[in-house]
């Protein structure tokens, strides 16, 4: 056997890869390329073709994930998995899950390119719909890999009113067989992300390794009044359903912001959809629909706020004489908490590196979060410009993204001697 | 010549043409066909069949309305012009609008049927884009009528950056030449409409003779903030633009509902339009758009109503951190006056009819009120169902239709002798 060379990244192909996969979007709403859109599979065969191209064997398993896989040298061993997602939300960035597929791409290719063959399989794991899907679903894909992709959801459906199951056949998945979707096999996922936050810049400090993800829970409110002609309904019979909406949507900041204030726990509640119907400038509406979407490190903090939330709308429906027809839970995450081993290792890691570190916690939900019910898994953060995500404006450096990859490489090197 | 046989309109044959209007609509969304689509077009072809067919001379003007003319038996009259709208609101009814195109065409028919000549030439008239159109603006038809389609509406754009001008373009309007749209050849302008409120079910009385229509005025105020990630952007650092919309909107409920009971004048304001950006779940709202329709027989009290609406807008712009970066008046109307003689002689022609009527004030504006500019103008009510309007449950029965258009018929009769 040939002495292996140290594998080592490779800073420009890496960068040019994220940059190559940003072109791939809405031209008139950058960066655009939602789950199950043309655009998504186009950004799909993209990455498909780096992972062929580094040598991987690919797949997609029964949830839609993009799976490449290197085989190891002591069959049977349980693979060291990486990864995070390629889909955005409108208008997003280049950045949020594209810089963490993209790294473990790199991490992989450097590894094969070195020649060392690893003892443990190395997979590379694009999660399928990460962000909010137009099902209203988000991490499907990790979802599936913990079994918590049910029937319910997959009979979800989006405004067109096409099935999630159906969606999920059309970029490869297989809603019937979705339990072969879950995995025993993973010794760890790693994932490496941007922080989406201002702590890593302020402090300058290149590497976070999160300690812990926020839960999430989305609630969708709908209220039904009655349309009506904007000149001849008189006000005080109106039933406008925007009117509910509006005042929710205003309590609700609120009363979220009086909670993060209280200082008892990492908390935010944010309603980033507000639907109006028929949206006509001159009818009353008749429809509202808002989605809330609440993040706490810690469950009874949020089941305090939702508990506050239903009697708000309810209040807001009386008085504007409408209906609150709806008060669903779309989704509900609890916290989740980064293994202590993987932790350890990425802080050792860095330390080879010469990368600083600190811990840090996740106000973000990521697929790590799903992924800690299979495996032990870890997240690495990488400081980005003044902490903007989800919108055009995100960005971490070449060099910020080629320290986050080095330390990522070195992370699976120290965990192949490791883990079992 | 030929004793002229008593015209008389055919009340099934006018029911029939109405329902079939109605079944032109977005399958999905009845009933939608909306001014400037494939649609409205296709409503458009349906109602130059009808007038062909009944023996009159059409065109399309300058200003995209679609005009059928019956010549009278002395030369240089003007014309007796009877119309309306064919396009509706996004989900809108069958009536609106529609009910008064297709009135004037029976009552054309019947006109030409009869054998009799009139002195004066009768028009038929489909107004373009009564219903504010995807460029923001109303009435785009009448107001190229009286000159009041300008430069800078044309210049208007909808969400894809379509221009209004070609838009014009594509319905056969001639922008260049826009003045030539101008009439100064009407002897008057008749429009029936469905009252779009309660007054004459309540009363019982089949004829509203409408004394004077609102001025509206409609004002687009745009927050601009700062999109940004729902998880990790603290709250009392957020510059979410949705929050300044929800206040905003909720003040001008509580001020319209409290100048409406104050009881100085008829008043209503109504946001129908609220757009939130970028519109995901997981995405704090860096934009938000609202359009206020304000409405008032006075207006004095849109003045002061759109005085307190600019503090209020500013304010919560200031409450949500975010710029208030337009507040701009795409429309204003002022109230019109219905034409003395013209009332007087759709009252004689009510009683002629055996059906009873009263003096209604109109809330909703009207292509009457712009041509109010270059000749008489004067409207016929006929009642609907709970008053409701510009939804898909607006509904008059085909006695009431046939009971209007009577009086529309037997309006332009007696107005044939009585003006010069």
């Amino acid at each position: 056997m040939a002495t292996p060379q140290k594998a080592d990244i490779d800073a420009a192909r890496l960068w040019d890869d994220l940059i190559a996969l940003g072109t791939i979007t809405e031209p008139g709403k950058p960066y655009t390329r939602r789950s199950f859109t043309p655009l998504f599979q186009e950004g799909r065969d993209f990455l498909r073709g780096r992972l062929e191209a580094a040598g991987l064997a690919v797949r997609i398993d029964a949830a839609g994930n993009l799976i490449g896989r290197l085989e190891g040298s002591e069959p049977g061993l349980p693979a060291i998995a990486m990864g995070s997602h390629s889909d955005t939300v409108p208008a997003g960035g280049r950045f949020d899950g594209i810089a963490g597929v993209i790294a473990a791409i790199e991490v992989a290719r450097a590894i094969r390119e070195s020649g060392t063959l690893l003892r443990h399989p190395v997979e590379v794991i694009d999660c399928l719909a990460e962000e909010p899907s137009a099902f209203g679903l988000s991490c499907i894909g990790s979802r599936g890999m913990v079994a918590k992709l049910d029937d319910a959801m997959l009979a979800m459906t989006d405004a067109d009113g096409r099935v999630l199951a159906d969606a999920l056949r059309a970029v490869g998945g297989d809603p019937e067989r979705i339990a072969e979707a879950q995995r025993d096999d993973l010794a760890a996922f790693l994932e490496l992300h941007i922080e989406q936050g201002p702590v890593l810049e302020a402090e300058r400090i290149p590497i976070g390794v999160v300690t812990a993800i926020v839960g999430i829970r989305r609630i969708e409110i709908r209220f039904e009044g009655q349309a009506a002609h904007a000149g001849t309904a008189p006000m005080h019979l109106r039933r406008d359903a925007a009117y509910a909406g509006a005042l929710t949507l205003a309590r609700i900041r609120e009363r979220a912001e009086a909670l993060a204030a209280a200082g008892e726990g990492y908390f935010v509640a944010t309603v980033g959809i507000m639907e109006v119907w028929p949206g006509g400038s001159n009818v009353v509406p008749g429809r509202c629909r808002i989605v809330v979407d609440i993040r706490s490190s810690d469950p009874a903090l949020t089941d305090r706020f939702a508990a506050g939330l239903d009697a708000d709308s309810r209040a807001a429906a009386d008085m504007a004489k409408v209906e609150r027809a709806e008060f669903a839970i779309l989704s509900d995450g609890v916290p989740a908490v980064c293994d202590p081993l993987l932790r350890e290792t990425i802080r050792d890691a860095a330390d080879a590196c010469g990368q600083a570190a600190i811990d840090i916690a996740s106000g973000a939900g990521h697929d790590a979060a799903f992924m800690a019910a299979v495996c032990p898994a870890a997240m690495i953060f990488i400081p980005c410009l003044r902490g903007m995500s989800h919108t055009p404006e995100e960005y971490s450096t070449p060099e910020e993204l080629a320290a986050g990859t080095a330390v990522l490489l070195e992370t699976v090197l120290r965990l192949d001697e490791r883990l079992d």
